[in-house]
């Protein structure tokens, strides 16, 4: 399963990052189709939230060192010790607090992903 | 940026899934070509593994609810509320404990993955 050609897996965006109603929120727009796969999700208090960085541009995605934090004063390491955006998949990882739902709007805090970004899966926390 | 037809998302394996020497270890076997990616990764106790369920049949990314752990009688709930491998995109997601690293091989404890995974990133734990 998976399908693509030479070995790429295809995934499909559940929904999109958007804007919230104020700066600590955020809001998990998840496509209408997918509507069932929420029952019960207000009865949880964190989720992890998988994201595609879509912003990131694809050059950076050969980039396997980074410094940690971002902080050039430390010496670079690899990127799979860290949470580094730059990485041979950028998928962003963040457990966030549910707030609340409101139908297929998931509103939640702590999430560092840009606007737009494509949402990959979410699971209990 | 991830390419795709109609808003897919392509991701390449950065290794897979191996066996282990033994039945608490599994090995996550990196592409050499992402060997840089592992610098100074021994100096992490704790590991995110993000792999594939490459075994899970197509028809199973339909199934939006299931039994919270497998157990028929706990009422069926949205997956996204879950660790069910039914999901649009079956992304795993486990936290291991890195036993050691052998060259591009990490030896890790508690990976509930499948041997032959493709592993699509690891980020510090």
């Amino acid at each position: 399963m998976g399908g693509g050609t030479a070995g790429t897996i295809a995934l499909r965006p559940i929904g999109f990052v958007r804007r919230g109603a104020d700066e600590q929120t955020k809001v998990i727009a998840v496509d209408p189709k997918f509507a069932e796969g929420l029952a019960k999700i207000e009865e949880q208090e964190y989720l992890w939230g998988l994201y595609w960085m879509h912003e990131l541009p694809e050059e950076m995605r050969a980039r396997l060192q980074a410094h940690p934090r971002g902080d050039r004063n430390r010496a670079k390491q690899g990127v799979f010790s860290l949470h580094s955006p730059f990485r041979p998949n950028p998928i962003g990882m963040t457990r966030v607090r549910l707030v609340r739902r409101e139908g297929t709007r998931l509103i939640v805090e702590g999430l560092d992903a840009r606007e737009g970004s494509p949402v990959l899966d979410i699971k209990s926390g």
